[in-house]
C-alpha cells in the first residue's frame, strides 16, 4: 500500500479521530476546480493520453525542476529546447531517470500527489524505485490505452462537477465550442486571462494588441476601443461559461488614473515607447479597469501577483517560459491594492480573490484586508505553498483575522490532470486536520467543524466563483 | 456549556495535563492591565452600561469589520456616520443582525472572548444563533440593569489590580480626578499618549499645539517651549498615576538631530509648511525626545508602530477613525530604532517596550534587539495578533533569542471592558500551553515552568510597567 | 539528571517512539563540522583550557548579550574594553554573576547547550543556581586541569571526524602547519574567509590589501593582480585541507560587471575614494568572482548575508566587533543573487551554500531557488536560528519545495568548542523529530526516514562540503 488511509491527519490519536470523522463527511463530495491550466483539447478530442512520461513528467515543472536542481539536464527529462536541438523522446528512458531520482521528492507534495495517483488511478502498490520503474511504466502505459483512461472518462471518474481552464482573449475558444457541441455533459468552462494583451512586457505585445482588435472587432488603437475589446471578449468568454478572470502580474500594484491620463498612457504603451515605470503603471491601471468591468459584468476577479518570471536568462533563451525558474518575491498588498480598493473596494457585489506567494503577508496584510473589504477574498495557498505545511500555515495565519468565510476553498491550479483528485484530497485532509485541532482544543464545536469542512471542500468555492 | 475548562490546551493528553496544572496556579491571579482604551468616565461616573448592542457590538471594530467584510453595512451595526445621516439605533435589531452572522467569527479570538463573556459574566450557556438571539439579548439587558454590572463592581469582580487608560496631553484628566476624589478604591491610572501633538498629520495639529500651550502654560511656538510642554504634562500625568507613555506611529523611524536642527524642523512643522519627509522626520525625532524624557522622569515608553491608518478614504470620510480599516504594513526596526538606541539605548534605567504588527520581524529583528539592548523589551502580540495562534507564534519566535525575561506579559489593549477577563484568560492558557510543551519536551523543568507561568501572568508586567 | 534522554522529541507518544528509534541510528555517528570558528591554536598547542569562565562565558556572545540585556555590564562578564580600562578577571566572580542569572536563559538554546555540556562533559547533575555555582565551578576547573580535557583529547572524545576553522587570506596558517607537522592525527582544516580583503568597509582595508599583496606575492595594486592574489591564497589554503570559502556580507547582493568595469571599480576602491554604493558594488562583484574561482578550483562557496554588524556605535567604540550587537535585517535573495546565478548558476560542478537570517525568505525565495538551480544548496538555520524552533521551522518551510537533498546537514558555526557535541545533538534530535512527524502522518515510510536521518546527520554535509 502506497497511501495510508490516515495520511496527513495529526498524530495525536484523539485529534486524528476527529479529523478522520470530519474527512469522511467530505471525502466523496464532487470536485470543483475553478482555476487551473488543463488543456481543453483533452476534453474536446477525448484522445488517449500519450505515454506515462509525457503524461506525468515532461509537462510538470514541479518534477523536472527538482531533478534539474540535482544536475539532471532538462533534455534528459524530455524537455525540448526552443531550437529543437534535441531532447530525450523515449518515454521509458525519461521514466527511468525519474524513478532513479524519486527519492529527491521525499517530503514534497509532488511525491504525495504522484503516489496517490499511482495507486488510486493505476493500481500500483509498490514504491517507485529503479527496480520497479519498468513495471510501473508498463502498468501505466497499459492503462492509458484503455477507454476508461481517456480524458472524459477520467473527468467523470474524478467526480469533477466543473473545471475551468484559462484562455487568453486571443483564443477563439474553439476547443470549448467543440466540447459544447459534443454530446458529452461534462462541465468545462473557460476563464479570461488577458496577461498577453495587458502586460507591455509580454512577448509580442504589439502584435497581440493587433490580434485583439481583430478578434474583438474593436479599435485597439485607442484606449476606449481597447477597453471595449476587453468588454467584448469578456462577454464572449461568458458565453462559454466563464465566471472569472485571472491576472498574473509581477506585483500587486494597482492604479486609478483619470480617463485622460489612462488614455495618454495607453498611447505611449501602444506606441512601444513606454519606459519600465510606465509599463508597470499600465499593468497597475489595468487591474483597476478589470475590477470595474467585473463590477459591470459579474466576473469574479483573481489576482496572482509576486512571481519573478524566468529568473534564468539562459534557461528562458533555450527553453522558454514555465521551466520552473519563476521565483516568488516579497510582495506588498497594503499600498499596492489601495488604488483599486479606493475605486471599487466597498462594493459587496464585486469579488476580488487575491493569491499570495509571500507568506509573510498573510497575517500582516491579506487577512486584515480581506477581514474588512467586502470585495476581497483570500485565494488558497498557491504554487509552492499548495502543500500540507503551506496549507496548515495559511489557516493558522489567516483564519483568526479573516475568518473562514473570507476564504474560497481550494484551487488545484494544475496542468497535471491525473493529479487533480490527489490535490483536492490533500486539501480536504489538511483542512479537516486543522478543524480537528480546533475541536480538540475546544475552540470549535464538532457540529460547527462539520459545517465548515463542507464549506471548505465545496460550499465556499462554489459561491465565491459563482458556479 | 459554552466554554470547556480545557479550552486552548494542547490536545496531547500528557502535555494537556501539564498545561492544566500550570494554569491552575495562575488562573486566579489579579489582572494587571497596563495598556488599554477603556473610558475613564465609566469608573468616574459608575453609570450602568447601555444595552447589549451598545456594550458589545457598536464600539468593537473587531466585530463590525468582520460583518462589513461580508456585506453588512456599518449603519446596520449601529455605527453612526459623521454627518449624523442615520444608523440603526434599536439595540435589539443590531443584536439580531449580529447573531445571524455569528458563524463568521468561527476560529477567531472575538468568538472566544464573546463566548467566554456570555457565559462567565451573563450566565448564557446556549450558543448564540438567530434562534437564541432574543433570549441572550434579554438576559444581558437584565443583567446590565443590576448594580453588580456597573463599571466599578465589574472592575472588582474582574479582580483588576490596576488598569491604565490612555489620554492625550490635551485631556485635563477630569475623569481621573473624579475617580481619585471618589471614595472608591479601584486603581485606575492614565498613560501619556501624545500622538495628536506629535504627529503633524494628525487632524487639527496646529490647533492642538495651541491648546497644548494653553493647558501646559508653555510657549508651544518654540521648540524649547514645546518640549517643556511635554515635560509639564508628563509630570501632570504622573500625578494621576501614569507610569507609561504610548506612541502610535506609522513606522518605527527614529531620529537624533542636533538641537539646532530639531528646532529648525519644529519651526517648519509649526508653520505648517513641512513636506511629507519633514513631517516623518519630526515624528522620528519626537520618539527620541520622548525616550530622553523617559530617562529623566522614569515613565516607561511604549512604541506601537506599523499600521497604515484609515486605509479606505471613503470610510474615513463618512465615519472617521477606528472603523476597522487600519491595516498593518511591513515594518523595519533595525535601521529605524538605531538613532534612538544610539542616543539612550544602553541605559539600563530606561524601559522602551516595542510592539509589532509584522510577525516576520520577531525572530529576525525584535528578539535579537531586545536580547541585547538593556532598554528594550518586547510587548505582547498586539491587535490582530492578540489571538491563540498569534501568541503561540510570538513565543516560538521570540523566546529562543530574547528569553522570557525581555518580554512584558500581557496587555489587553481593549475598549471592550467586559472582555478583559476573557482576554487575559486566553493569554494565560496559551502561555501555560507553551510552557507545558517545553516541559513535555524536557526543555524546562516543571518548577521552572511554574515560576515562569507566574512571571508571564503577573510578575513581568508589574515590573516592566513599574506598577 | 540535567538532560532527559527524550529531550526535544515530540510529546505525542507514538511520534516520540518513532523519533527515538530514528535518533538511536544516528546518535553515535561521527561529527562533521565544516563551518566554525574554533581557534586552531588549541589543536596546535594542545594547552589546557583556562578557567571555566574563560572557557564558557567570556568568549560567548550568546551568553553575555543576554546578561547585558538585563543590565549586567559587559565588564562584569570579563569582557575587556579595547582601551584596557578594566574588566573582571576573577573567573569565579564572573561565574557567580552568570549563575545568579542563569534563569534568563530558560527556553533558549544556550541553556540547552550548557546543561548538556555540564552533564556530559563535566558530570554535573544539579541545576546551576547561585547555590550550586561554586561547586560547578570547582568541578569544571578540576576537570580542565586533566589531560583528557585538553583540546586534542576533547576532539577525539567528541568523535569529530573533521573540523574546519576559518582564516583570512592574510593568515599564514602557522597553526594549521603546526597541526600538520605534529604527530596528532585529528583532521583540522581551514576555510578561506576573505572579508577583510573584499569589503572596503572593513577596518584597515587598504593596509590589508598591501599585506595581501605581500603574502601572495601578487600585485594587489591592479585588478588582475588582486584576483591572482585570491587565486594564489585559495590554492595555498587548499594545501591545508580547505574545501570551502566563506563570505559574510551585509546583503546577498551580487554583480557581474565586465572586466573593464570591474577593473575601474577596483581602482576607485583601491584609491579609497569609492562611495557607499561603489563599495557595495565591489562586494557584490567579488561574490561573483569568488563563485567563478570556485568553479575553477572546486572550493565550495558559502554566503552568509544579512547581518547589520555593530549596531551600537558606543559598544563598537568601547569593545570592538562580535559583542552581540550584530542584528539580522530583511534580506532579498531573488534579485540579489541573480547576477551571480546568471554567470555561473547552471553549473552542476559548482556548489554555493546560502545561509539566511531572515526566515521570511525560506519558503518565498530560498527553497524555490535551491529547488531549481544546480549550484545552490541551503545552509542550515544559522546563528539566532540555530535552535530547536528555528530548525523545526526551517524544515517545515524548506523541504516541501527544495526537498531534503538540496540542504546540507548541520553546521555548528561556533567558537565554543565544548558545546560542539551538544549542538550537533540538538540538530539530530530535531531532524529525527521532524522525520518522525512525517512518518506518523504517513507522509514518509519508516525506512525512508532512516535513510534521511543518516543523510541529515552525516551524508549530506560530507558530500556538500566535499569532505
Amino acid at each position: 500500500m502506497l497511501n495510508h488511509p490516515d495520511r496527513l491527519f495529526p498524530a495525536d490519536p484523539g485529534t486524528r479521530g476527529i479529523a478522520r470523522a470530519l474527512y469522511e463527511t467530505v471525502r466523496e463530495l464532487p470536485l470543483i476546480s475553478p482555476h487551473g491550466h488543463t488543456d481543453p483539447a483533452w476534453y474536446a478530442d477525448n484522445e488517449p493520453f500519450p505515454d506515462p512520461a509525457r503524461l506525468l513528467i515532461v509537462p510538470d515543472h514541479y518534477v523536472f525542476r527538482m531533478l534539474y536542481s540535482q544536475g539532471v539536464p532538462l533534455e534528459r527529462m524530455g524537455v525540448m529546447p526552443r531550437d529543437g536541438s534535441g531532447a530525450e523522446t523515449d518515454g521509458r528512458a525519461i521514466w527511468r531517470v525519474f524513478a532513479d531520482n524519486y527519492h529527491l521528492f521525499r517530503g514534497t507534495p509532488t511525491r504525495m500527489w504522484l503516489d496517490n495517483t499511482f495507486e488510486a488511478l493505476f493500481g500500483i502498490t509498490e514504491p517507485l524505485t529503479a527496480a520497479t520503474a519498468d513495471d510501473a511504466y508498463d502498468r501505466i502505459a497499459a492503462c492509458l490505452e484503455r477507454d476508461e483512461y481517456r480524458p472524459r472518462a477520467l473527468f467523470e471518474r474524478f467526480n469533477l462537477e466543473v473545471i475551468a481552464t484559462t484562455e487568453s482573449p486571443l483564443d477563439p475558444l474553439d476547443q470549448h465550442r467543440k466540447i459544447r457541441e459534443s454530446e458529452w455533459g461534462g462541465r468545462v468552462i473557460t476563464a479570461y486571462r488577458p496577461d498577453n494583451v495587458v502586460d507591455p512586457d509580454f512577448e509580442g505585445f504589439a502584435a497581440n494588441l493587433d490580434a485583439f482588435g481583430e478578434i474583438s472587432g474593436c479599435d485597439t488603437g485607442t484606449w476606449e476601443g481597447y477597453l471595449d475589446a476587453h468588454r467584448t471578449r469578456r462577454g464572449f468568454f461568458k458565453t462559454f461559461g466563464a465566471t472569472s478572470t485571472d491576472h498574473g502580474h509581477p506585483s500587486a500594484e494597482t492604479a486609478n488614473l483619470t480617463p485622460a491620463e489612462a488614455a495618454s498612457l495607453f498611447d505611449t504603451v501602444r506606441a512601444g515607447t513606454a519606459d519600465a515605470a510606465q509599463r508597470a503603471l499600465f499593468r497597475a491601471q489595468m487591474l483597476t479597469e478589470m475590477a470595474k468591468m467585473s463590477l459591470e459584468d459579474g466576473l469574479v476577479m483573481q489576482i496572482h501577483p509576486g512571481a519573478c518570471r524566468n529568473h534564468s536568462g539562459a534557461i528562458f533563451e533555450r527553453f522558454g517560459r514555465d521551466m520552473g525558474f519563476d521565483i516568488p518575491t516579497r510582495t506588498d498588498y497594503v499600498g499596492a491594492l489601495r488604488p483599486l480598493l479606493e475605486a471599487v473596494g466597498l462594493e459587496p457585489e464585486l469579488t476580488v480573490i487575491v493569491f499570495m506567494l509571500d507568506e509573510s503577508s498573510i497575517s500582516r496584510e491579506l487577512a486584515p484586508l480581506a477581514g474588512v473589504y467586502p470585495c476581497l477574498k483570500l485565494g488558497p495557498p498557491w504554487w509552492f505553498h499548495d502543500s500540507p505545511e503551506g496549507m496548515r500555515r495559511f489557516r493558522e495565519l489567516a483564519v483568526e483575522t479573516a475568518g473562514f468565510y473570507n476564504t474560497v476553498g481550494f484551487n488545484d491550479d494544475t496542468r497535471a490532470f491525473p493529479s487533480i483528485p490527489a490535490r483536492h484530497d490533500v486539501a480536504r485532509r489538511i483542512d479537516c486536520s486543522f478543524l480537528a485541532r480546533l475541536v480538540a482544543e475546544h475552540r470549535l464545536r464538532e457540529e460547527e467543524a462539520q459545517e465548515l469542512a463542507h464549506e471548505l471542500a465545496y460550499g465556499l468555492v462554489k459561491r465565491a466563483y459563482r458556479l
